[in-house]
């Protein structure tokens, strides 16, 4: 029965930080989707002692052991030796393998070398795990008492062919009888991590139900697994709902989509097309909304008016705005939002003026202070937000609550 | 003596692979180029037995852990209690954190909850390491035997901060009997991979250098590491020197500086200033510009004319060139660039039109195609390239292509 994964990522390049290792973050992704736990992740060079210390724990710590990595023809690559060697077992050369590879070589015009068989040969008993996009086959073998261990191509390409290829399906078919996990993500805007917690405090979540944040900024998620018996289905369904309603429109999406894709539908559902001036953000809140696919249907495009010049130019704000009140103000926002909105035609014009720092600050502005306006046919406002932090922090948390804001428009759009 | 490191990263996002970590591959980078060896990276869960678990094994195979995650206030954040447990120590408050804590909650009007004190709180005999970018600070602690564990914010941005603030510079302090590394990187433009393994091919690296590259699109940057003996320095100038000839303008920075700050520094070098006109990018090239600090000196602004209207009302791009050639065409982006430099009067003007994809390609113009021009007061033209791939790397390749013209115009400025 399989119910609990290690997963073991092997190979110079993770351990100096040349490579971000992808595989690890795929693989379990696969397993968490099939109702299988990981329990750790493991990741060594290729060097002999380290990697018999991960056989080891691993073997230790999980019922199945997904491997990548050291399947290469050269002297650094160690993984099929040291697995015969673990298991006390002897290499055995595939005949069917060798002459595959020796093909392969032979109708690309590359020279076989010796070592090539190297890849031909697998610890004594494995199960051979084909290989569709390389010269590298897998193999799946048993590591006694019930658990098993499988090896795959460290290569991300060859990897996720042979998992969603031969390994996922087995697995499948090892746990036709295991419990099934219900999973869902909820997107959330405008709460800090720990009021959320506060809020979500009333759950009753029993022993099956599981509730995680993952705060990457401006984004904050909230992951709900429930995982196990015969009720699985209706706990998910009520504690998913419970949360909807604790939540309300604090929730902007469940699921993978972002605030800007959200956004993007609300525009198509309702016919409407944005332009967008800003400052601040110097083209960010653009670049947000164009990077969804098929944003020309509803966005007509914009201004990055950085200087003061640009704003009156681009946007008419007239300069005695500029001058009594400043570009980061209420009234300069306004003008900017009517002043794109007026000269492009579109059903919506937002604006951001505001001072992204490190310099530029003043007692009464700060580094931080956002101006944000959205105009429409029947209604003209601006806010005021402070954030805080670098430049870079500030810029994003700019364009998440101005995105924000106009999905509220948008929700409450006629 | 900190010779042999182990990372831990923790989190439930990482095992089951919502997120990939790129926090382990970051501090191994780090280490690595300070001469530590990194035995083995752990991942591991929100669990305790499995948190547990895991600093049982650092602490056996590393003279140093480093460990980033579970620091927030929620009650999935279990790592201070577990390291206070693991170590047989108490928590305990530090009323400076707590205490700032407070203040930075107030000044942004934020409820403060009494879950917000987890954060103040850390295992007796602790040192704390600042956290310039969030709420949650790190510390450092003794595990015996001449052995540290140090725990980080897994938020990347603010890890990163903490390393190189603090971390870095006690780790280089306590290996001062170490024997030294040189190491620098050259960032690269224009070059595939294995085109540039071609050239270097003629280094004599010897038994002491090291060469690593990392593609991370659409910046390649290759890494020079020089470790060991009294040598070290002539060899490392030798080399470096030599690298700096083998491939000429294709660096485009040392050290860890972008393209747009190597742009922003030739425009303020030379006093230029510079007005953008995008189309396929969408105001990314904007916000590449102004992410750089201080940009206001030297950026004017631009348009995000992502609509036909909105190039001819903003450029005044003449809408017989659009309908006769498209607006993705040498014409359009010709009167692009030269639009946005005259109406501006920026001393340069860019621009680009491109299909970013994955809907709008032709059998003539596929997806990908891109027109980039600049205009100068005396040479004005515009290049065709052809990029590959999703939307967002043709954006950001388009980005790239872009910069890199615009630093090589730069550079040859009178």
């Amino acid at each position: 029965m399989i119910d609990k994964a290690i997963i073991l990522s092997t190979g110079d390049e993770l351990i100096t930080g040349r490579v971000v290792d992808t595989n690890s973050a795929a693989i379990a992704d696969r397993l968490f989707s099939a109702g299988v736990e990981v329990a750790a992740i493991l990741k060594v060079g290729d060097d002999r002692e380290k990697l018999l210390w991960a056989f080891h724990q691993a073997r230790d710590l999980g019922d199945l052991v997904i491997g990548t990595g050291g399947l290469g023809p050269t002297a650094d690559d160690l993984t099929t030796e040291l697995v015969a060697e673990f298991l006390d077992r002897k290499l055995k050369q595939d005949e069917q393998v060798a002459a595959a590879l020796k093909r392969r070589f032979e109708t690309r015009g590359i020279a076989w070398t010796a070592n090539n068989l190297k890849q031909a040969q697998f610890p004594e008993g494995s199960t051979i795990i084909r290989n569709p996009l390389g010269t590298a086959p897998g193999f799946l073998v048993s590591l006694g008492e019930g658990k098993t261990l499988i090896w795959l191509s460290g290569v991300p390409q060859e990897m996720m062919a042979m998992l969603d290829e031969t390994v996922m399906p087995w697995i499948q078919q090892q746990r036709t009888e295991a419990p099934q996990i219900s999973a869902c993500t909820f997107k959330i805007h405008g709460l800090t991590e720990s009021k959320l917690d506060d809020i979500l405090k009333p759950l009753d979540l029993g022993s099956e139900a599981r509730l995680s944040f993952r705060a990457h900024y401006p984004d904050l998620s909230l992951h709900l697994t429930v995982k196990g018996g015969r009720e699985t289905q209706r706990i998910f369904g009520d504690l998913r709902e419970q949360i909807r309603k604790l939540l309300g429109t604090y929730i902007y999406a469940e699921g993978d989509i972002t605030l800007e894709g959200v956004i993007g539908q609300l525009l198509l559902e309702k016919q409407l097309t944005l332009a967008l001036a800003e400052s601040c953000t110097g083209g960010y809140l653009s670049h947000r909304i164009t990077r969804i696919a098929g944003s020309s249907a509803y966005y007509y495009g914009g201004a990055v008016t950085y200087s003061n010049d640009a704003k009156t130019r681009f946007l008419g704000v007239r300069s005695t705005t500029l001058e009594q009140h400043g570009a980061v103000s209420r009234e300069a926002a306004l003008e900017m939002s009517s002043g794109i909105r007026d000269r492009t035609g579109a059903s919506i014009g937002l604006s951001v003026t505001g001072i992204a720092g490190p310099s530029g600050g003043t007692p009464e502005k700060p580094v931080g202070t956002v101006w944000i306006s959205i105009a429409q046919s029947n209604r003209h406002e601006a806010r005021l937000f402070q954030f805080h932090g670098e430049r870079e922090r500030i810029i994003l948390g700019t364009s998440q609550a101005a995105l924000n804001w106009l999905r509220t428009v948008l929700l409450e759009w006629g």
